[in-house]
């Protein structure tokens, strides 16, 4: 994608001089490393494309970019504790190679670190960008509670399940669009509208990789075709299946995903199918355009010029044309 | 204490309107617990009569000292997961009431809520608040991963004892006060000197409760006497005996404070018995009169009335003469 090369390296570079060694070691270490871990790097390089969009120097954006991914890289690491995960990009989690402890208190050092990165700006726009910040950490949290609180629920509706997307990731994704807009001192009307730009995409981008998990291409998507439905998730596609598929449906796709003994590949082929019968998919796909629609429409409210409006419409489209 | 009396209620009365019922009631329940379990509130009652001080309304400075409590409540939350403690103030810690996922989650809220409580205030006070609130946050968390760093290390000197104090405990009485100083608008001369008065404070508080802990009255201290020498804590204590004692009191108390098969009561009093032969005990409180002193030294500094350098002097006072 043309846009993440043009900002991937600087980024980089100036994350390099985040990254320096500092004492005490055990707390500051881990931090270092799950920062360098990599990633695509998406959310802070959509803070310095919209910087650039509304006429200021991405170079100026770099720390509100750079907290944003440090905020993100603070949820992996307190997430892959509350989920036990081993592994994250292929290399053992921070709680993993450490210890629990050092999980939550290089997590809570780097939640920090990422409201320090506003301090060099001026004064009002160092209290808009916090006051983005805390509303949208603050969000990512209840999101992250909904998730747990919906394992255990059977009644989660299509509504509930589009609201814990929505605080979970896509507010993150619109803010990280948003503080380019503050740091460029873009009008309050284009700053609200950019917003709504970066959720609307950011519903679609989760609700792509809700679809993806179950029909993607296993040799491009990176993570294990199925996942979610191995790990009985409650998804778009699943919530989809219960309300448009026949009492049938609804009652097979019930006990293929409740029950842990069934064989893992079985599994997978019989629920696609029901996804695929009940109309289901093809909803989820329609919910993916939508969503990206509603985007776009947002878009042509925006006070700049038709080619930078084509530049972040060709990158929404590139985001939601991938088939990895 | 005169203040704490003064001050308590309506800090009370404002944290009630704070802690009402929220969405989703699984992540903010748990921070209405800990907020609600009680404390002496001392951090905040700190801002509170530090703003008056300087010439502000307490009522000014509530969402500063609020913002203070949420964020030792938060740590208090982390702490205990670290510390595997099942109890706090005498009632379930959150991890063990809840579960640890909660304790993490709700204590990364906390951290977020606290910065939110500066948002009221116009946008130069907002930056010099949260600026002091991540350097001091930072500061709490680079404390504690000493003290866990502390643990394991038998070369633990005096010097970094104390920095590990400083930043665990004695910054965030530094802060509490200096937040009252710059909500009312204090001078910058008045807000680093209020701000070395709650420092040396706080760490003359800190080698107190030390001191307490070994030699307090069982009746009024409230945690067991003898609880450090039990878990074998490297205390100011253990630290000065090893630095003032004989080679052979040195022995004794490596032999005691390692050996967790030695019955408690016999080695609580041995181990009293060298802090006091080896004259650790005295140079104990020796070093809380000197960082009092000092503390009411940087005080004469202050551009206040009389009146109210005697009214922190004797707040100053009262809490160094607690025999609790």
């Amino acid at each position: 994608m043309q846009h993440i090369e043009k900002y991937q390296k600087p980024f980089l570079k100036y994350l390099e001089g985040f990254t320096v060694d500092r004492e005490p070691k055990n707390l500051y270490n881990p931090i270092n490393y799950i920062l360098e871990l990599g990633g695509k790097r998406l959310r802070p390089i959509l803070t310095l494309m919209t910087a650039e969009v509304f006429g200021e120097s991405s170079a100026n954006a770099m720390d509100a970019a750079l907290s944003i991914e440090v905020f993100h890289n603070f949820s992996l690491v307190h997430d892959d504790i509350m989920d036990d995960a081993p592994l994250r990009r292929g290399k053992q989690t921070v709680h993993e190679k450490w210890n629990l402890n050092t999980g939550i208190l290089s997590g809570d050092a780097m939640l920090i670190m990422a409201y320090q990165l506003f301090e060099n700006y001026d004064a009002q726009t160092f209290q808009d960008l916090a006051r983005l910040f805390s509303k949208t950490a603050l969000e990512v949290c209840e999101g992250q509670q909904y998730d747990i609180d919906f394992e255990t629920r059977d009644d989660v509706t299509i509504a509930e399940y589009l609201k814990m997307i929505e605080y979970k990731t896509a507010v993150l994704v619109a803010a990280a669009m948003k503080m380019g807009a503050i740091v460029a001192k873009a009008s309050i009307e284009d700053q609200d509208a950019i917003y709504e730009f970066g959720r609307h995409l950011g519903i679609a981008f989760q609700l792509q990789d809700d679809y993806l998990d179950a029909f993607g291409n296993p040799e491009t998507f990176g993570k294990q075709v199925g996942g979610d439905i191995i790990e009985n998730k409650k998804t778009y596609l699943y919530l989809k299946t219960l309300e448009l598929g026949s009492d049938d449906d609804t009652l097979n796709l019930k006990t293929f995903m409740s029950n842990s003994e069934f064989p893992n590949s079985n599994k997978v082929e019989k629920v696609k199918a029901l996804f695929k019968s009940s109309g289901a998919a093809e909803s989820t796909q329609n919910a993916v355009k939508d969503y990206t629609n509603k985007a776009f429409e947002v878009l042509e409210t925006l006070n700049i010029t038709e080619d930078k409006k084509q530049s972040l419409r060709l990158f929404g489209e590139q985001l939601m044309n991938r088939r990895v």
